[in-house]
């Protein structure tokens, strides 16, 4: 067999590079290589069942990838077919597929993510319906690492490149990225989009009020607010709008079924008649409800981390004045970073654990709810700060600080000689100022760098590591490559190394960014201008992100940003009163209430939340309600189409109608025949002469 | 003519008595017979043009009926199954209709409503859409007084037999009215009878809360406010499962144009090509903002008004002691009845000709914004009585009655002998309380009676006037009556003269209600007996009205109760506030704050209040997600419909796919042939061997 024409196997290398729809990493881990084999066996068994073409190539030390192809075109129409059919038959698509398949696909051209998406289902798909049954890692399917596309180079550099150079990106550009990565991408780079188009204006005002009306403004306050409305409500359009666009509207309602769920029991639909597996709604509302006590973990952890922290910041930093100073001042930050990472790593998996315990049916619904989880951490940890230093320490600071001796009591017991010195404590009038910068500027910088820089630099010291240790054992996996092959695999052995790309964490930071602005931006107005420069920055970075640090995505089909849409509802909503809340403290003397609560009249400030949310929820309405008068490109695509289809649906069936009234009652000969005094003089023969009675017609 | 056998004669009219579809009531007056008699043949032309076979008869002394009936069942049937496909087509109906028409109308047999639909789509219809382009009382048509419908006096005798001997009506009544009256009126009877069940809560927990809470309680104030809220998001989900089960869902999309719409320009639309009529947008936006100077003004004229009547009351009543003090305090009554209606109905007429102003292109939108308006009305006329007493009088009043002296000043002018007396003001603590028993027993029973009685005498006494009359002149049309029509003409005549069944004065009725039992209800909790018991009467009155005292209401569909929903919903949230605040005010103390402003907390108020609405709007937010969860028939009859329909397309397409697939790629054969030893030593020869690479397939 190694005799094959270097020709043949040219041919077929070149193919390969070209045409790999997927690659599955397989582990065969040392001590458990008989029964990993012998899934192998399996593996390959059902691939080839379900249609694929497969080929072999070693991996690294201990693992195998495994070269997948939808063998067939006509295979492939088929179940694109198949897959438009139901988008049809559940409303997203407007016109069944053509039945002539030649010229359909000829049409309505397949998409790389159609393809790779609809592949990537027949691998995953029961076997009973006609997939390869694969689960990566679980069950059967444990050594399978992962089942990932490739990486399409031409087109991320094209990609990279083009975006690095031009200033604004069009329809066209996130068009592209919905092609190559799926409309749930798509649509996180399109919001992406919209946000910094937005940004411009709060960023614009921002410098604005910043130079005329300084901080704490309440002319900012309310155009910030309003700001954020329409931002709500435009976005909220036109998600609707890219998802008719895009021809995935409603493509929530078809989902995709979790293989992790559960089922309780299995009963006959009563309409349906379709076997369908149930959980009970009560048992998963109980575990629900497993929400309120984590979130009140969250808040008390996290809580008491922040405010202690904060606490021995502002002993260290306005009370204390020992020894060490100088260094003592680092321990909050060392704390934090120590600690939070921490917590929030085990609150994290403690929400993935709940999330896992509820159990839902559908993959949408779990991840939903797994962001709402997420949420209530990122909500912490991101804004707990800045509450605790403009509502607590600011009004409170002069009642509270004293009891910050405790810290000067227990550093006592530790160095008993000297005593410790404290100061005399006064508010400090710039912390509120310089916690905004920091969030705003400073850790949005640190923050990019470790998501860009910090996996490159990992990849390529464990890159380096592996290699030394490959080159030790003198067993690599690549020394065994065919040399027309080596260059391909090579690629293909980085990218199974690569991280799934999670837009999650993607949504995640623009949602807390934009918490900020609509939150607390009153105290620092030029956010606004940071934040634009900073998602510029982002757009970019997140997509040098999903080329070359991590593995290509499959291209799921999404019609909105799901979940993260209520987050942003809410965080606008809380805007107006935080906003006003922060104006009445602030306004008069940037430094607040002083350190004394009784310096607030508390009538005033809720009367001016009152107020401030009541009129945020009016203008909803009315912004709401001028953005539903308007008309979008998409819904003007959705109504032409109906036109069409009305159109085409009337020609062919009112055809008949139509002759059938021509051929109808006929009773206009005798209407003239009515005359004045016919109608006076004997209203009732008169009508009997002029027209007939029922039984004359 | 006359000689037509009496055989003949009388079945022609039995068949008129039970087959007469409409009635043209035509007006000819003596100044203006010429130019009345012009119209009236066109319109026995165009009646005759569009299919309809007619009949005259004499009505009163300067009036003509006109009968019709659609002279074929061809074009009746043509009618219905045109408008059915236009459904499907709208999405409204989840099935075409079957061409075999024999066999369909079997299957879906045309009720009463829908077919005297029809006709009247019929009879008003442009004639360039195949009507008769009759618009009743308007421009060529001004001497068309109406068109109506015969009332089907075996039904509404069956109809209000049943309803006034059973206590609970079920879904089958509510689907009668449908048949006979249109959706939109079976809406109003199902909104009602699902408010009277769900009365039955708040009046049990009402009459318990009285006898064992007292007044005021928080208890109360909070299960009254849950339940507003259950109520509201029930009545929503019930209201979509209704239109579902009917088959109107979403028939509010396809809009019945209003004949009185004026259009600027008419342009083609860039999507269809159709020729449509704009108005511009922005035009119709400035004349919507007069409704902010018209609530002003509602509030102004209203208000001073109210607030008028309700200082001379509490003057006359609580300060005054001079002469006549007996029937003075009947003055504010009197100034009250007579200005209210003049009032009421200039603003009403005021609302008609902003809403005309508006000019929107359908009914719809048109009854939406004039609903608007009079429920500003309705809230002002209603709800500030109360308003005044428990958050102006009660807290203020010791401030504010000094003022009224200028009463007395005024009084003192005219009575120049004697000196006017004044007691020593006190809050009345019971005003709040009887204000509030006044309002839900008496106005409702007064109500009940002006409703129901008045229009039956006012019409017995017309008629008595009108028949001694036409004695007198001699020239009485009944006169000329053949005798066996005689009693039906009779009939005829008399609803011809009936009011015009107006759906929306009993709705309005209903929000009211609604209003003062989740605004006001906690300062006298047995408010839900009383409406309990009002409404299972008025359940009945307008049965009553409908069948006896109005024409027969032309059965126009609806797939909701429109614009109150959103009235519901306001009230209920207003709710949250005004029971927070009356039971902060009135809890402790129940005479309330005693009429010194100072004595209340304006802080702990107004947090009482920020807590009660949010509380609310988070109970909102579950209530709506749990019922969201929830299955109902109307939701299952979709998804059934659906399941059918997409299981019979799929039948129909997918036959030749799934024989494809049988045809499909079969790379089965090679899996056997991979073995742990290939894999191991040769993976990649392994794969050449076992599964062919794409080119071998």
């Amino acid at each position: 067999m190694r005799a094959t024409p270097l020709s043949v196997r040219e041919a077929r290398l070149t193919r390969y590079t070209h045409s790999v729809d997927y690659v599955v990493h397989y582990e065969i881990p040392p001590n458990n290589r008989a029964e990993a084999e012998a899934a192998f066996v399996q593996l390959i068994e059902n691939l080839a069942n379900a249609g694929f073409a497969t080929e072999v190539r070693h991996g690294d030390k201990t693992s195998l990838l495994v070269f997948l192809k939808i063998a067939s075109d006509k295979l492939l129409h088929q179940q694109v077919y198949r897959y438009r059919l139901q988008d049809w038959l559940y409303g997203v698509r407007n016109s069944a597929p053509n039945k002539d398949l030649s010229q359909y696909f000829h049409d309505e051209p397949i998409s790389d993510a159609e393809r790779l998406r609809l592949a990537y289902l027949l691998i995953t798909k029961p076997k009973n319906e006609g997939g390869a049954g694969i689960t990566p890692r679980n069950g059967q399917w444990r050594y399978v690492k992962s089942v990932f596309p490739l990486h399409d180079h031409k087109f991320n550099r094209t990609w990279l490149k083009q975006w690095s150079t031009k200033y604004l990106l069009d329809a066209s550009d996130i068009n592209d990225i919905r092609d190559r990565f799926g409309e749930k991408v798509a649509f996180y780079f399109a919001f992406l989009q919209s946000y910094f188009q937005f940004l411009v204006f709060p960023a614009a005002f921002g410098l604005g009020a910043w130079l005329l009306l300084g901080q704490f403004s309440w002319v900012y306050g309310i155009t910030n607010c309003l700001w954020t409305v329409v931002f709500f409500e435009y976005w909220k359009r036109k998600e609707v709008d890219l998802a008719v666009q895009w021809g995935v509207r409603g493509v929530s309602k078809i989902q995709l079924p979790r293989s992790e769920f559960q089922f309780e029991r299995e009963a006959q639909d009563p309409v349906t008649g379709e076997i369908v597996r149930l959980y009970s709604p009560f048992k998963r509302l109980q575990k629900q409800l497993l929400q309120i006590p984590f979130a009140i973990a969250c808040l008390v952890l996290l809580g008491s981390l922040i405010a202690s922290c904060f606490s021995i910041e502002i002993f260290l930093a306005e009370v204390y004045d020992g020894p060490f100073k100088q260094y003592l001042v680092f321990l909050p930050t060392v704390l934090l970073t120590v600690f939070m990472p921490v917590l929030t790593t085990i609150l994290t998996s403690l929400a993935e654990t709940l999330t896992h315990l509820e159990n839902y049916e559908t993959q949408d619904a779990h991840q939903a709810s797994f962001v709402q989880k997420i949420f209530v951490l990122n909500f912490i940890t991101s804004y707990l700060p800045i509450f605790l230093t403009a509502f607590v320490y600011v009004p409170f600071g002069k009642v509270l600080v004293p009891y910050l001796d405790i810290f000067r009591v227990t550093a006592q017991r530790f160095v008993k000689g000297t005593k410790i010195e404290t100061e005399d404590f006064e508010i400090d009038p710039h912390r509120l100022t310089q916690q905004m910068i920091y969030l705003t500027v400073t850790a949005q910088i640190v923050n990019f760098l470790l998501e860009l820089v910090l996996p490159y630099v990992k990849r390529k010291v464990f890159k380096a590591v592996k290699d030394v240790q490959e080159d030790t054992n003198g067993n690599a996996a690549h020394a065994k490559d065919h040399p027309e092959e080596a260059a391909f695999l090579e690629r293909v052995r980085n990218e199974a190394e690569l991280d799934v790309y999670d837009v999650t964490i993607d949504y995640r930071e623009m949602v807390v960014q934009f918490g900020y602005l609509s939150l607390f931006s009153v105290i620092w107005p030029l956010a606004g201008c940071s934040f634009l420069i900073n998602n510029w920055v982002e757009a970019r970075g997140d997509a040098m992100k999903i080329a070359i640090s991590s593995q290509r995505p499959v291209p799921w089909r999404g019609d909105s940003i799901g979940p993260w849409l209520n987050s942003l509802g809410f965080l606008s909503w809380l805007g107006s009163i935080t906003t006003s809340a922060l104006v009445f403290l602030f306004r008069k003397d940037p430094y607040g209430p002083d350190g004394f609560p009784w310096n607030v009249r508390v009538w005033a400030l809720l009367l001016s939340i009152l107020f401030a949310e009541h009129l945020y929820l009016v203008v909803q309405i009315v912004v709401r309600s001028a953005i539903d008068k308007m008309d979008s490109p998409g819904l003007q695509k959705e109504r032409a189409q109906r036109f069409a289809l009305r159109k085409q649906l009337l020609a062919e069936t009112l055809g008949e109608a139509e002759s059938e009234k021509a051929s109808g009652p006929s009773v206009v000969s005798g209407a003239e025949k009515i005359t004045r005094e016919v109608l006076e003089e004997e209203a009732r023969q008169a009508s009997i002469k002029g027209h007939g009675a029922p039984e004359e017609l």
